[in-house]
Order: structure tokens, then sequence, then C-alpha cells
């Protein structure tokens, strides 16, 4: 999907493509694939890759070490994703659409047919602090 | 170049295209184009376009308002570009390649022969704060 994108990776990133199923064992329906680029004290970048009606379930970022939690903002580059973000519903993206997420706010996004690539944006990733919903879910 | 490189923009952003050529007048040799996805307060998300040979000027990101300065990681995505940064030298990007500027450091960088579309992703843009070297010029 990153080739037909035209998204170009280094051997080495291809190497490390993470595949998240959340502990779930049910990668098809509840998982996401991340190719993460830099990830400093203060800024992310990442291209998440979602298979057709793959679902990231629904979860938010804490403050953490008093910073007011991650920012991210979401640019679909291929495909369609649903984002639901609480306080604000269900937003459609599709290639050029994008939707920055306030930190510590719920959100989960889906997959359309064709599935989805979309650019993360955002400041410090630490996925350790992450809060799902779902309690049986373990990053 | 944005669409050879499968980069989908919406309407609104192919309108606002922002052109900088630094007040000098030479945009053929000193220049550069970008879009803006997203500056909030923590995070910055930019594409760079350079045609052939197009060189964006030494200059630096200070510290402004209790912060250390803008940090910048610069992804190639298409295209070359040679980018110098003190202390480092000069670094060759093709695409996949990246590299991270730190805040406060001169930086200049030039496309190859097919001009260059480089991601940047960084923390606040602040352009009116921007040092250059060449008194010259006005941002």
């Amino acid at each position: 999907m990153l080739d037909e994108a035209g998204i170009v990776l280094t051997d080495a990133e291809r190497a490390v493509i993470e595949v998240a199923d959340f502990g779930l064992g049910r990668l098809g329906e509840l998982g996401l694939q991340l190719v993460v680029y830099v990830n400093t004290e203060r800024v992310c970048a990442k291209e998440l890759v979602l298979l057709p009606g793959q679902t990231c379930p629904e979860h938010r970022h804490p403050p953490v070490e008093g910073s007011p939690g991650k920012e991210e903002t979401f640019r679909c580059r291929m495909g369609s994703v649903l984002l639901w973000v609480d306080g604000h519903g269900e937003i459609l993206l599709r290639p050029g659409d994008q939707f920055t997420i306030p930190p510590d706010t719920l959100h989960w996004f889906r997959a359309g047919d064709e599935g989805a690539i979309v650019s993360e944006f955002s400041t410090r990733s630490r996925d350790e602090t992450d809060v799902f919903t779902d309690p049986r879910i373990r990053r």
C-alpha cells in the first residue's frame, strides 16, 4: 500500500514496520500498521496504514510529566478513514483531508473499503501511556 | 511536482501555496515553495517543493518565548536535496532519507537536478523570527 501511494521507505524502515494488534489477536478487524519516521522529545511523525475495514480502537493520550498530552493531526493520503473524536463526532477523511485531535480526547478510526494511509503529525509519542477504553487491550 | 509525487492537496490548499523569494527577486535560484498542512502551538508539518537547483538560503530558528527554537526533521520524498547543517556538514538526502536539525542551528539546502519534495516535521513555525545570514533577506 505504501508503494502504491508512492511513499518511499528505506530498507531499514521496511524492516521495522510496527504491526499492532493491541493484544486482541484479531488483527484484520482491530489493528494498525505503523512506520515511525521520527519521535523526539518534541515532535513525532508516522505513517499509519490500515487494511480495509481495520479499526484502531478507542483511546486517548493523557497528560504526562507536565505535558498536556499528545496532540495529533491525522492527514489522509490514500483511501478513506472514518475518524470519531469525542465532542466532534464522526469525521470522514479522504485524501487531502485532515483533522487535529486535541490532547487527552477519546478517539477511534476505521478504514473504508480500500484501506487507508494516514500521515500523523504530533507531539512526542509515548504509546505506553495511552489509555484504551477496552480494558483487555495491551498496546 | 506534488501531483507527480502522488501528494494530494485540497483545492483550498492549492489556492494558498506559499512562494518565498526571500525578498531577493531571484526565485529560480534562491527560493522555496511551501504547503503548510498544520501549524499549532506545538507541531507544524509542511511540504517543501524546490525547483531544480533552487536553494533555501542559510538561516537558523532562534529561541523564542522560552522555547529553545524550532526543531525540524527534513524527509526527502522525491528528487534529491543537499542539506548543509552547522556542525554536521553536507548531507545528501534521497527519497526515504531524513535528518533532524537541532534548534538554533545554521542550515541551508539546495535541490538537485530533478528538484525535490521534502516533508518537514517540526515544532511551531514562527517564520518572522528566522535569522538569515544574508542581511538583505526579508522572509
